[in-house]
């Protein structure tokens, strides 16, 4: 349940306010040159301190602990772990109060209570910082494919009012890839769509995604959605389906945009149950939150189609004679 | 490739213009009343023939071919095939033009020219079919769930208009779960969201998603989105997040929505590259084709949120003590 | 649970008494030349009617409905199938008798009841036939390396005791893999001893499995058994590892033995309880069966491993740099 | 690949001279109890420095460093770790030698020499370390079964005569499994004796396994092999087939044989190729080695009969009505 891939594979362990998160890299080719320095500048993109982020101050730093020799990957599983040090336990008191927006409610409910519950656990974002890691990993095994992505500029107004509100918003993350050659992804069950969506669903706080034009091809008729080949590379005219036909890119660039909730914990009082008094009652959150968590998730979509890309290529190349 | 589940688990095969098209069914505990006759309903609502949908007409039959012993499942892989009857092979014909909007020239690619294209082969919406069987199988696992999908009505007056202009059209389908109960799904990858997007994003032309109020979502703030528990069984107020918090379901309906592009066969003429002229040509499509293929899909949705339902369940009563 | 391998994949179906059997191999790279023609040999070598086997006799022939197009895999799922034919239902009425030797009693067990009893339903030696079809497609991906099997001579003696005497025998069948490179297999769990007794052991009636001389290497010093290389291709003087170490092959033979207990069901008396009188009783089994299966499974053995070098080959493909 | 197990899932990490090795386990249910000091007894089994093992000494200090809050599991994935200590990487220079009898040239060959070579790197049996660590958890999973493997008394003669000779000795691990529930296994791919093969073969150095009276039945009658069943709670008179028949316990205590081989590395001069010179020539190697590693393994193999009766198990919960 905390894997992903088929044969570049990634298994999460961790929580918030445990000893350690990290993850364990397993499929992934011998030789390749590696080391902690090829994770530290996506690590830092992802960091908190900046505009509208909190101001938890984790060092974050990586630990390879296995998987690599004189430099290199060996073809055995990496480990890459992070140590938990900023959290103040006290934070976290539970006092009859499941938080808005949150999976604390869910969670109690499928671990009938026994889920560590300390900054949310396993639910946290900072689940996101391995995933991170991994996908540095990713991008190694196929340097050619150039994956970018940020927030969409129009999201900043509602950011700047949460701001001012002591409030938090959401934002829409576009992602780019460039330079996948045509022929990757599988037709049906693992179609692209559905294995980045899989991976990109798995970022706390994601509630919509959309591949190229997806959202407004629901409104539009055949002859202007369909995008036509213009030449013998397989270049076409507009690209509404976002680079994906058939579950398979055509070539062209890939378009997603990935749809985030606003961050659930607000400093605004908010009237919700209260499981000790059985009554609906103010709760007030305190504690060191984003604003806006969205600003600091495109280094992990851009990991997370990494990890999905290095994947499919590694099977699209054992299955092509 | 071509399976999905973990116990609960699917294998699909066959191609529109092949001998049959089917599907293993894996994991079905054993003892449940099963016949072809519990499947005739939702196979009825996918046909063609109706509204704005294909002439073509296939009898879609179902024969369950193993699994079964005296009228229940045996605990055995269930095998569900149907015949394919009403096809034409000259309908499809190579001619220079891989089809624009189709996987024609992704699946070219993709297997160096040797895929069967008659029907879009194992791109074509007919493989939907089994999977509808398969959904019904795994309906009779959670019988007390209820699952309802429904194309939207605002759909429809773009549908009118490609009816009247030999255009085709999109639409958007929604779902809704009612008496899932809270702590199902997992956090991280295996998410209900990733999950149902993973299945739902096979079904060919589904180019979006959204949970909940999720692409609204990204514009609020977190005091409009966030919602809040307004009684002891965990019921909210307001139900933004779809029913689902951290990737588990919590006790409210789940909604989400699916968004298809048009139906990419068109019969008004295209522009597009002919690899044999080497030309931009103009390119006019015959056959029978759904003018409106999302009207056919809330059937299949329902099968897929049935399959990933019930490989949740089985996997939450095994790890549940 | 009726899956088997990573990238190359097969799914079985089917029970012995059901409309069919068979299987669906995916993962098999698309232009690949395949036809029914191309299993017919080894479905010979597997038939009954030769000496010592039953005479029930089926037509098995293979009909391939998916996955081939003008005479080359697609790339999609290819569905093999054989129809059962030659089965009297009569045989196998239940009387309180669970058959000795057989599953007779485990499954009814593991499934209430509920699963198909006639002719062992899918515990079925019949289930072996579409195992020798997918291995006909796995060998075509491994054309250079050598896999044969057959089953020792000294185990003859005790056939023709049990021909003489109404009764049934085990049988040790030995495999040889010529011409597999050194470096395929993992290390631990997906070792090539890990994965070939896997496969090997899913073959009714095998209840042992030793590699190279590896019974008798618990009784040796490691100075005898050590196989020292003695040329820059690693060649060794020895072979006592049956060419692997450390789970993967070194580039020497690969040499296993395989270890089947008789045919349960004999025409001798037994005396075994009965689950209506709630007596041991005397059973007569009647019908016709296989002096000793073991005879019959050499290509059966000869398929599981080249499923097993298919799916490892393709893997070492993909991560190799 | 280094992963194993459906739903309860373990994922190995590390090397012999690493920075550490460990296990992370998934799909352990929420609120057992787990603590470091459930493994001590375990681990303590495993270790060197008794009667003909070897004298490195590590303090195999297991350290929980996720998935555990207030004492109990957490529903999250648990990561359990072991500090490398007492090591030299002087004694393992590559001189031209690839050492008889171990997986150095193979993993060269596999890896194009970049794995880890240090003390067999992921080859060593230091690996089963977390192995037995995970077995542990497995266990809490299934308290009622009884799992007992102890090395045959026959083997100490040979371990006997390697001491005095500088020689070293393979060995015979016996286990036996009391109170398995009738019913658990699956036919085919996952048949019993498939999955604890499979786990069992994972543990360097074995070559064979039978279940049963596996090895003497294949020169057996059927009317002297098969077990009959006596009393209406399925318990047999002999137990020949070692209590899995169709690869599904039947109720009836499991019995299975593993067969090691000596350990490699002896004291004792070698003639093997050189690398370096091209020429067979004498080596000697040195370093602290078990005389007969067999003698540490009973507790692993318990260890991994856990891992696959826990996994089992949970499925088994999950697929009965």
């Amino acid at each position: 349940m905390n894997s992903f891939g088929n044969i570049f594979r990634i298994t999460l362990y961790g929580e918030s306010h445990g000893k350690e998160i990290g993850v364990v890299v397993d499929g992934c080719p011998a030789g390749i040159p590696l080391s902690e320095n090829d994770m530290l500048t996506d690590i830092e993109r992802r960091k908190t301190g900046g505009y509208a982020t909190s101001t938890r101050t984790e060092s974050d730093i990586p630990e390879i602990r296995s998987g690599i020799y004189q430099g290199h990957t060996t073809g055995a599983p990496i480990l890459v772990a992070f140590h938990n040090e900023d959290f103040n336990d006290e934070d976290y008191n539970f006092d009859g109060f499941f938080r808005p927006g949150h999976a604390d409610y869910a969670a109690y409910k499928k671990y009938n209570g026994y889920n560590n519950p300390l900054g949310g656990g396993q639910f946290s974002g900072r689940m996101t910082l391995p995933l991170v890691a991994a996908g540095c990993i990713a991008k190694k095994l196929i340097p050619s494919i150039d994956i970018s992505a940020q927030i969409l500029p129009e999201c900043m107004a509602n950011v700047e009012k949460a701001l001012e509100n002591n409030d938090s918003a959401g934002g829409i993350v576009e992602c780019r890839i460039r330079n996948l050659e045509a022929g990757i992804g599988e037709p049906l069950f693992d179609s692209l769509e559905s294995l980045i969506s899989h991976a990109i669903f798995s970022i706390p706080g994601v509630k919509a995604i959309e591949f190229g034009n997806g959202i407004a091809s629901a409104s539009m008729l055949g002859s202007e959605y369909n995008d036509c080949i213009v030449s013998s590379d397989g270049k076409t005219a507009t690209n509404n389906c976002g680079g994906i036909n058939g579950g398979i890119s055509n070539g062209n660039e890939i378009v997603f945009r990935t749809y985030y909730h606003p961050t659930p914990s607000i400093a605004k009082k908010q009237k919700t149950f209260n499981f000790n008094s059985l009554k609906v009652e103010d709760l007030e959150i305190h504690g060191r939150h984003d604003t806006c968590f969205a600003l600091r998730t495109p280094v992990i979509v851009e990991a997370l189609v990494a990890i999905v890309l290095a994947d499919l290529t590694l099977i699209s190349k054992a299955t092509r004679l």
